[in-house]
């Protein structure tokens, strides 16, 4: 068992060998379940806030594979971090600086590259012009190049054209840079598919193409096979990456799990097995997808087990597969003769788990009045909501079924 | 919002003064997902062996609202880890003793208690003497009296007879006792009820009683109301603690999730959501359960949300409350207006959350072929399985149904 | 093939022979759906109103197998009658006269015999005295007598003091008498439990006692074998019988499936298959009860399953297995091999079938607010309700939950 | 309430005039379970060897609301009923001859068509002639113009080229020519979309076209749609016609329920409330279709409830109406008040009925391996299956998943 490879290989070098790189798991959802991020917000200021607990949480997916630490920025803009109605004690500035350092920290411990990262803004969402959304993505490139990351990552897109002025954006630092959207096989909001978003993406500077969070695995890496068939038919060349959800979502429509009616307080029973999860990067990899990682529900040990499916193609196990029997052969010596019989292969891959939930159904109906850019309804606002606002969205919503 | 209370106030002191204490959750199913513990074995070498992952842990517990630290050593006994097979480069004294300092240091940093906890020995199940499992427990307590815990906790038994020997051994040290069987309504493995359970456990010696692990939490409330009806008749006083799993078991048998077939790697469809955990609070409250705390699969936010729902007989909310908004307030500034209107507390209070697995069960048959003690099949053995005591096993399981 | 025996022989002398007698299916359902009785009064007028479907009816399960042609005659008295508030062109009397006639007709086409049937009155449970109930049951007897039905049954009690008062009256004709409470094994409304009633029954002059309707099969087999070792022990000697639903009903409490938020137009997707009900009838004669059939939810092919399942101990098929292949093996030539693989009896057995609801779950919460004899909501009467009685009942309904 | 027209208006005056006309539902399946049809060969000998139940049946879907009697036909060509190895005392003749009749007693008593039906042809599936398929078309037409039935329809077609040469055949005859392939919305076996299908079965001179059997309600409605718009676009005029199955597959691929592995005898789950059939009847006519019937799974209360939700266009309910209150108005006058509670609308639009499975899945995987038409494992054999043939089939069914 080793962190394997010079920790100086940049992210293409590993690509262009056919290396696989394993990323990291979403931070928001995880910390949030640790304390340290608020659901709703969702910003992190817990990098400048609670460092032990981010450092934490980036060492665990460093023992379980990881080879990417990304930097916890998400929603790091100062305006987003206002709008939040969150009172900070830390700047905009303050925060994505302590999330490189704590990234770069953790990534010097193994063998992991850090790559920092922006996503979809408010701005685009409320109309501003191209120049206004670029402006944006420019001023967080100030602290990434500062701190001067590995690689850079435009990440959860839901209109291609706000993804295409990121990567202009970010190609313009000289670093390498991946892109994904947070879309289905349906296509992005406008119904751009799949194919022609990551067409669009490569010719306009992304390295890596792909998708992250919004659906399960499976259905993620079907779009990044349709984005792959496009890229090729094109006759362009580009790297493939995937970071899903960890939780099923059969039952989506083209928004993803935003508009499930569990978001994002009781999808407890849609998380991924850690089989699941081998699965998933068995599919993944016979996709001819090389960068696999995860988003929002997934935990270590969901990376682990990717890299645990992965190990005889990478010809080593992560540093904490030291805690953990393949296939469940931890459980040979148990007590319970049942128990024991349950440490093999064909058990758990055949396994259905049951929910324990006699009296819950195993879909949901999503809702969804409206699609997000421009929408009256969907404008952003600064101030709280109030109740006068809210309360025709609770009547809408008990009447709406 | 503070930690409230003199840190110097004892466990007994608190529930005299009819004080509600909120316990932590279980060590090792949280730390193996975060790549610390092995499933299986389940042992604690981690206090020793990684002390930031398990300080993190406890600190994240404690920013939930437990008022309790328990130390890191369950299965902690020197034959437990020796006959698992684990090659460890730390004795079980290190690790008890590691484990001690790890709690207390994060105790200080709030109002919480350490509790040493002793469980459940191979040599009772193994049919040894009265004297040698004493011996056990005896030794434990060496550790626990040297650091000088606050109190203790004798938990996960599934037969009283071993509970009462424990209990008799803790109360020798004069530290207040808290006794705790895994045990649902229908008894202990021998068929004794629950409340005879806890009658005689309280005149073993113990304090408090109650259940811990192996059901789901409205079952374990169940049994606890049953033990302190019991109490109650004979005349006897105590006080009631709960520490139930944080999934739901509707199909367990007596012997509770560990004949799940899911158990334990394909346990996530029933985890429970925070709103489950706030029902459960409340309900414990109700039937007079004044020490109300976890056991395997609690995370950090379901104690928080514990806090939460007693926050109002409290008086304070737990630290981690300033990343929750209550009842789902934190999504009031939501971009989708369908996602605001979830923005309250009918919402979630009804929320029947699908599985999104359309082809799994909601139930599931539980295993077990006999009970565990004494059944030659459920004799332990310190050598690895080989793999011709594993086939017969596979044959067996694969032709039960 | 044969309908075998000699159309002569009781039912006694059946049953005292050790042969398996097997009952029909219940009427008021299985005609509802075919669009000649309506739910919620439930009354047989069909028997005088459209003979040719009642008699359609008795030949289906003849032809399956049954060896009792049970009067069409369920909620057939007088007062029944009247107060359903469905004006009838039929006297009571014309009705149950018909209803013997089209039993016997049918009953001579085979090896069947004719059994009267009363049931549980609304005099008892409006709380009129014994003399008054009686005199109920009295009248009907009449009629049978009349016709010469070859034994009696009294079935769907709720309260077993009834059950008894139509036991001494049914008793006094001098016909064997079976007697059938509609309880599960908690026992009947009062909390008598099902061993009780049976003894009581038995000493009443009950010949046949068991239970039918209200839970299903599985359920009804373990409350009648309750019965069964309570006579024993009391010294007593009976036959047993058993008439469940053809629904599952796992969710039920101790009223059955009336209370069942699904009761009565949308069980559909509780309906046993014929796999289930071969099952069924295994364990019903593996119990010692020979006396097997069914109520609500049974159609033709159910009882033909029980009677193919019985065939081995029966020495010969029904009549309707001329037109069924056991066990799938009617698929042998089928087009597609896939189906042709599922033309044998593991394939059957082991098959879990799926709902198609994805939306749905596998329980329900019973409703239920109050016991059905004697409380004030619970009071019958003869008029229409109307709108101003039935809106507080809905808002009850709406906010229960 | 009443029949309602003239009897001798025929299907396109009525369709012309757009007036609604209610379909029938499936008769082998319905007849299966009443013991007289077997699955696997599923053939029409009933007709002459037990009229009084054929005659029955339809008496009970004319009561329900049908306005056409599909003669009881299906499978009924000599060369099928040969070589189902179901050795028969009438010939194929008779048998036609029979259901003639039978479908004009019943007719006579109401206000129905009778219309002759010609299905897929074994021939066509192992790749026979053009003249040859038709030949037996032909043959079949002898019948139905001897016996003079108002109006023809060709249903239960996989591959568009089949149903075309049948369209051509009937239309010879110059009586009213209906057309229904069982496809869904991803079209007949070669992937002909339903759009192209229709417009092709429209050329080769069909009045009516649309689907049937294989798939649920909603499912046939919008693949119906489909074909609408598609002939609509194309300048053509057609009416149309849905006759779907009374289960729900949300879980099918493109050759429909045949591949689920419940297909035949473990469907009982998936049956449709009559709550769902008024959603579908509404659904239907807002789609335009205006012949809306049944296929499989269908008994006479699924064809009510058609009626009924449509009376408020048509201006009258059905006969069997007058067992039925709307709604569940039939318990206004139960026992229980929250039995009583039910009598509305709200309460069973809103049911979601549990299954009372939970250890069943919500949904199947279809088998499936390969297509109907030319592959070697699917050709036809006049022999009965030998053991030798079955065995691989079962061990590769095994081994699938």
């Amino acid at each position: 068992v080793s962190g394997a490879g010079e920790p100086n290989k940049g992210i293409l070098e590993r690509l262009n060998a056919d290396e696989i790189v394993i990323g990291d798991g979403g931070f928001v959802f995880a910390l949030e379940k640790r304390g340290y991020v608020k659901a709703g917000p969702w910003t992190p200021e817990a990098a400048a806030e609670h460092p032990e607990a981010v450092r934490q949480l980036h060492r665990e997916f460093l023992r379980a594979g990881s080879n990417v630490m990304q930097t916890f920025t998400f929603y790091a803009s100062d305006d987003k971090l206002e709008n939040r109605g969150n009172a900070l004690s830390f700047t905009g500035q303050q925060i994505n600086e302590a999330a490189c350092d704590l990234a770069r920290e953790v990534a010097n411990e193994g063998d992991a590259l850090v790559a920092g990262g922006v996503s979809q803004t408010p701005s685009y969402l409320s109309c501003k012009s191209e120049s206004e959304v670029k402006a944006i993505f420019k001023k967080q490139m100030d602290v990434f190049i500062k701190k001067n990351v590995d690689f850079l990552i435009a990440e959860y897109f839901e209109h291609v054209e706000e993804a295409e002025w990121a990567v202009q954006v970010l190609k313009d630092t000289k670093k390498p840079v991946a892109a994904t959207m947070c879309i289905g096989p349906m296509g992005d909001m406008h119904g751009v598919t799949p194919g022609e978003c990551a067409v669009r993406l490569v010719k306009a500077g992304a390295d890596i193409v792909g998708v992250n969070c919004h659906f399960d695995p499976m259905t993620c890496v079907k779009t990044v096979a349709m984005m792959k068939a496009a890229v090729e038919k094109a006759g362009l060349k580009a790297h493939y990456i995937v970071q899903p959800l960890a939780y099923h979502t059969p039952d989506c429509g083209c928004q993803g799990f935003i508009d499930l009616p569990e978001f994002p307080f009781a999808l407890e029973p849609r998380v991924l097995t850690r089989w699941d999860m081998q699965h998933y990067a068995r599919e993944a990899f016979k996709a001819g997808i090389r960068y696999i990682g995860g988003c929002c529900g997934f935990e270590p040990y969901h990376i682990r087990a990717v890299a645990e499916e992965l190990a005889p193609e990478r010809g080593f196990l992560p540093k904490a597969a030291e805690k953990h029997g393949m296939w469940g052969s931890g459980l040979e010596m148990h007590t319970k003769p049942w128990v024991r019989a349950r440490a093999r292969r064909e058990y758990w891959e055949k396994m259905k788990p049951a929910s324990g939930r006699p009296l819950c159904p195993s879909m949901s109906t999503p809702d969804g009045w409206g699609v997000t850019k421009g929408h009256a309804d969907l404008m952003q606002q600064k101030e709280a909501t109030t109740k006068d606002q809210l309360r025709p969205l609770f009547n809408k919503a008990d009447t709406k079924n």
